[in-house]
């Protein structure tokens, strides 16, 4: 079968920088050898750079960005536990279900999808919660929800934060924002492929680790004497190599560009993405004002030429111009499509090749 | 820093099939295109051929092989189940904490590590187990336990076995053994870097699946939708795409091959390793009969020459020959090497490399 490249302006994942597919070409090593330990601690304060914490807890999970959230929650909660959730998307609800799994009492705060989430409510919700848990980037609406009144305000809760779509893509700030969790995903704003998820746990946060987590393979208390070389670097399960060259590449690049300007650039895309959409006459779904540059929303219009419905304009970009967008998911299934414009795929050219393709396809 | 290119004689990863390094340039696909699905669903079509199964529900777990392990217990044990385990070394012992984190009553039998577990012991541990769990290949000693009369025999049990350093190897026959779990990894005698769990459950075993298993990431009810298309393609987690690329083209290289030749040109190398340091005066430390041709633990000699003890032959060996091999684990840390021979590593030139190196070495 031949190769297709694609330009991957779906959710993610995004098209991986050339530096990335690079790495993937490095002799493998193995997990113990010294060699592999410091490309994984160089990795690790790569990663605290682009997070913005000094947290000595941050490395990559080995598993895709759900498992980061599961890493998250199993580690911390403790049956019974009262866990303040806001959701206004399918990734608030699926950190209800995680959480639920590991015993929590999830008192959920809803939100309707599209619309940001005020602090003010989940600061509401639960005079003294374990945990207040909220999605930075919405993937699934394309929300940005505003996260460092809840730092400033969380009292003896911790702050949980999914950052998987906004890591790397829009200010994010760790420490000042006094978050104690949180997780990313490679294959969104970092260029890398899916495959890692990036953690960064707070001091604070470590200190209620609990003493045996349902999860062995994410046992936060077993794998940070192999990631920080506590004591001994410990052997817990082997690293996933190759992965870790990609992901160690990726946050080169962004190093390399500069974080702000890799923020800047996103920006950039996203503004010219969303007002050109507009100008052929489309209105986007997310409430102004939190719109992420690096995933829009658009409505998918009711006056679609002839013989085209949503699935068969996504199955056009795909097979004639070698473009992936995202439909809807959950209610806004078929109603909405989701463009993402992160990591390499973050160029002013795909945006205005994304924009000609539909102009050409919906004859505006 | 430069790029040091091992000979990966550990106990895994081991170098990699030069087909499966190509795959990892192939251009990243979003893990809904239908070009991506139609390459998992082929390369789910090779697992079963190499685990020797029709099982439908056959995938790689988008994590390592102990996300195998624990993707294996939470999904069929349920608080108090009667489980089973055999322990000769470090694998089965970490069977008992995962099942026991997920609320199984688990019922250890241990045995002498370095020796193979009697299949009757673990017949005879309980009358009526929900599950018997066993580590086919020890990776921690090297020694192969058998499988086939457990499955035999098993009664209502269901057979779990650990098949991460056996797939590939040496003979496994999941349908023929009556096995109904068996998970494996990416990196040992498949030839691809670490990063993948293949794992394979029987009908017998999909239908004792629990509604909700404490594991949101491992939940095989979910996941199931989207690896057999059931219904249709639900998203559940972003697929690890270029690992995905690597293992397609790992199991692509073992059955061009064949995989029966596979087998032989494990033992093959094996014969000779074992063959080559009994000739240098080394002792070997599985039991005869019951020693893996994939990984061969030897003991370490007492009379190393002057200056030299068993990390610093290990360092020799790294770092003038390239080559890496393994200490022993647990109580034998110290006592043992491990010497594995997998995947694309298993060549005789290798065998041959590292016998001169290690006479050079201890001056034999």
């Amino acid at each position: 079968m031949p190769f297709s490249d694609r330009i991957l302006m779906g959710p993610g994942p995004c098209n991986p920088y050339p530096e990335v597919m690079a790495a993937f070409a490095r002799p493998v090593l193995g997990h113990l050898d010294p060699e592999f330990v410091a490309l994984l601690d160089e990795t690790n304060e790569r990663l605290r750079r682009v997070f913005r914490t000094a947290n000595q807890l941050t490395f990559p999970v080995s598993a895709t960005g759900s498992a980061g959230m599961e890493a998250s929650f199993v580690n911390v909660v403790r049956p019974g536990d009262d866990v303040v959730i806001g959701v206004n998307g399918v990734f608030g609800g699926r950190m209800c279900d995680v959480a639920a799994r590991a015993g929590a009492n999830v008192h959920r705060v809803d939100v309707e999808w599209g619309k940001a989430i005020d602090p003010q409510q989940l600061l509401d919700a639960h005079p003294s919660p374990r945990i207040i848990a909220v999605v930075h980037a919405e993937t699934s609406t394309g929300v940005r929800n505003d996260v460092a009144e809840l730092g400033a305000n969380k009292g003896d809760a911790l702050l949980l934060v999914d950052c998987v779509t906004s890591l790397g893509g829009i200010p994010l700030e760790i420490d000042e924002w006094g978050i104690d969790l949180a997780y990313s995903g490679t294959q969104k704003c970092l260029g890398v492929p899916p495959g890692l998820a990036p953690l960064t746990v707070s001091p604070r946060a470590i200190e209620r680790i609990v003493e045996t987590p349902q999860s062995w393979y994410l046992d936060l208390n077993m794998i940070k004497k192999y990631v920080t070389g506590e004591g001994a670097r410990a052997y817990h399960h082997t690293a996933p190599i190759s992965m870790v060259y990609a992901l160690h590449a990726g946050l080169g690049v962004i190093l390399e560009e500069g974080l702000e300007q890799s923020w800047a650039r996103h920006a950039e895309c996203g503004a010219l993405l969303q007002e050109g959409l507009q100008n052929l006459g489309f209105e986007l779904f997310a409430q102004e004002g939190h719109r992420l540059p690096e995933l829009t929303t658009v409505v998918v219009p009711t006056d679609l030429p002839a013989g085209l419905d949503e699935a068969a304009v996504r199955r056009r970009l795909l097979e004639r111009y070698g473009i992936e967008v995202g439909g809807g998911l959950g209610a806004y299934a078929g109603k909405v499509w989701r463009i993402g414009c992160m990591g390499h795929t973050a160029r002013p050219r795909n945006v205005t090749l994304l924009l000609g393709a539909l102009a050409e396809i919906l004859q505006r």
